[in-house]
């Protein structure tokens, strides 16, 4: 089959929040190759991926996503890395290229698993999906109070396991963030599986993300994610011979390409690795991640904060791999991310999910969601217009 | 001073080919504050990074770069650093945020050096701008005998020091690349310091770089440069423990943050390290690495393939360090970026360049040239247009 079209869509809550929400908006693709449409999204800022889509050619490693893509064949699993590999050379210094890439790569993916009848997973030599405990990811209330309430809230609605972030975490005094950690293990209950995220509030400060680690420890949280950028390797691992217990750093969902994931698992001493499908490269580069991780004994996990397709996308590198037992499920996302899907992936009576056993990434698309949430964008370059808005139904 | 205005201006070539030349197309920036402006260049594909300057904001930490720019005051050199952090905060996934930045936080401090009548590297801390070795900075011919007449013309021209890369180089077999270097020593003769760039050509095969090592090591080059792509450091390492004689690795110049820089250094085993400052985040960021890479022993080197303003802008950085004693100075730049400055940085009698003395970077725009290449471009999104083509005198 001949790549014939990719189409890229901008969608968007009719006002976005200046909150760490990133379902807010959403880059959706739509590739067609033969007979066969697949479906992807890239965890990225629409606008600048569309434009590394479409630019104008610098010189010979400054070209337009589009170039790598367009026109190539796709028959097997393995045209989709030799895909990813043309696109990383011939868009080299287009630094956007990776997140646009990403959402292409996964429609590549669910296209080729609709075309043989067989889900992703099985494409990439897993046998089955196993099961993986779904934690819920959430943003940390603005109270102690609130995030107790939200807690339970999670809690009743039966996860056995839940990510607390963002919101005032690490902004102002270790003792108010003790009693956010102290509200959600209480409002979670004792059993449950407890996490933590930063969200890069310290960017390199090792001493103000050790004064984090007794309450942290106290809670028995699993995992303190992203205390710091993801480039500052070296205040990782420093802060990971601090951790005691159960506790170890968690990181990776910045990573644009495995290398950034590589060097975080040996020069970080993080113990989870997360990837997002939508950002790495698309799901084969996440495959080389879990190979590694599995070689370093280190865990991986997906990061999804979005919808139920890239939720999807972000479980099949790992779908198969008993060791990975925790898989990040997003349950505050907007509307456009809840709705743009049709199915979703269930939580069972056990607190568990694991990727959907049909074709491809397994869900069907909503239309009509993407319809109404759909943004007109026009880039005119030179009097020549290099991107429109595609029509949804041709 | 307040940040008043942000003027993004993109530039082309009326044609850009498919070679490796990136001096075809310029994202030129001017900054406004007080009564003074400034100018800059990301070395960057302009229409993407426009992109990330007016991009709707998708969540808190992927905002458009404009939001931590505009507005803001500039009175002192520590203002740039701190407003360079800004933008990697708050455009934290906005992949193209850095490429985006660059040029501007390189047109702040062209603004503060003309407030203060300055050159940039005296608020950089340095008594005065050492000479340096400029390399005269070329494509290998299609064929050697066309490498030699290029190295001849060089060498007449007064370069005492050459490099030569992308072309054919890598692409066929080590005895054709050989031929190559052959022919670049013996035009440019005994005494000059040659320099070979592989252009990422080999991604990560280290064999394949190997076979190439001994024709390097007899032409007496001193550098062979971008072997594999800038995340393949563990390539660089093996490689670099297999150069003999004065042939050391060089790289950089794909780090777009000073992180990437070190990581070359301490994992790579680079002899030199290729600093653009239209990439890296701006000057302040390239002087991050410089630091570390006297620290480590490492030679701190420009990356310059395009205009006398980037070249003025990645001198900065290193104008008054004495053991960095080379300079990459572009000898086959496009029109468009020899008549951009009306001024420019010149070579001297003995072969040596130093940075301007005039104040901030020390050139003369040539708005007539900017004017004749400077492209329209119209970005609108959801009924808004977010960029049009700023007036050149307004």
């Amino acid at each position: 089959m001949r790549i014939e079209a990719v189409e890229a869509f901008y969608l968007s809550m009719p006002k976005v929040e200046d909150i760490g929400d990133g379902s807010q908006d959403m880059l959706l693709y739509r590739v067609s190759a033969g007979d066969y449409r697949g479906w992807g999204e890239s965890e990225a800022a629409p606008l600048v991926s569309i434009a590394a889509l479409v630019c104008p050619m610098s010189h010979s490693a400054c070209r337009p996503v589009l170039d790598s893509v367009l026109g190539e064949t796709i028959e097997s699993p393995d045209d989709i890395p030799r895909i990813v590999r043309q696109v990383r050379a011939k868009s080299l210094d287009v630094l956007q290229a990776p997140h646009a890439l990403s959402g292409i790569e996964i429609a590549l993916w669910d296209l080729l698993g609709k075309a043989r009848q067989q889900p992703v997973y099985e494409l990439l030599g897993y046998k089955r999906a196993e099961p993986k405990v779904a934690y819920a990811s959430a943003l940390f209330g603005d109270e102690p109070q609130a995030t107790l309430q939200k807690a339970k809230k999670l809690r009743s609605e039966g996860f056995r396991a839940a990510k607390f972030g963002w919101g005032p975490y690490g902004r102002t005094t270790a003792e108010a963030d003790a009693q956010q950690v102290q509200a959600a293990r209480e409002g979670l209950g004792q059993e449950a599986d407890l996490l933590v995220d930063a969200g890069t509030v310290w960017v390199n400060d090792i001493e103000a993300a050790t004064l984090r680690l007794p309450a942290l420890e106290e809670a028995r949280v699993l995992w303190l994610e992203e205390p710091f950028v993801s480039e500052e390797v070296d205040s990782y691992m420093e802060l990971s011979k601090r951790c005691r217990g159960v506790l170890r750093l968690a990181g990776g969902e910045g990573a644009h390409n495995p290398h950034m994931a590589y060097h975080l698992i040996q020069q970080g001493g993080i113990g989870y690795v997360q990837i997002d499908a939508g950002r790495i490269g698309g799901i084969s580069e996440a495959s080389r991640v879990v190979e590694r991780a599995h070689a370093s004994g280190v865990q991986y996990v997906n990061h999804t904060f979005t919808s139920q397709l890239a939720l999807s996308a972000s479980l099949q590198p790992f779908a198969g791999a008993e060791t990975d037992w925790l898989c990040e499920y997003p349950v505050e996302a907007t509307p456009l991310a809840r709705n743009v899907t049709r199915t979703a992936i269930a939580v069972d009576a056990t607190g568990k999910v694991r990727a959907p056993e049909g074709a491809g990434l397994g869900l069907e698309l909503n239309l009509d969601a993407v319809r109404q949430y759909l943004l007109d964008v026009e880039i005119e370059v030179g009097g020549r217009v290099l991107y429109r808005t595609p029509e949804l139904v041709p």
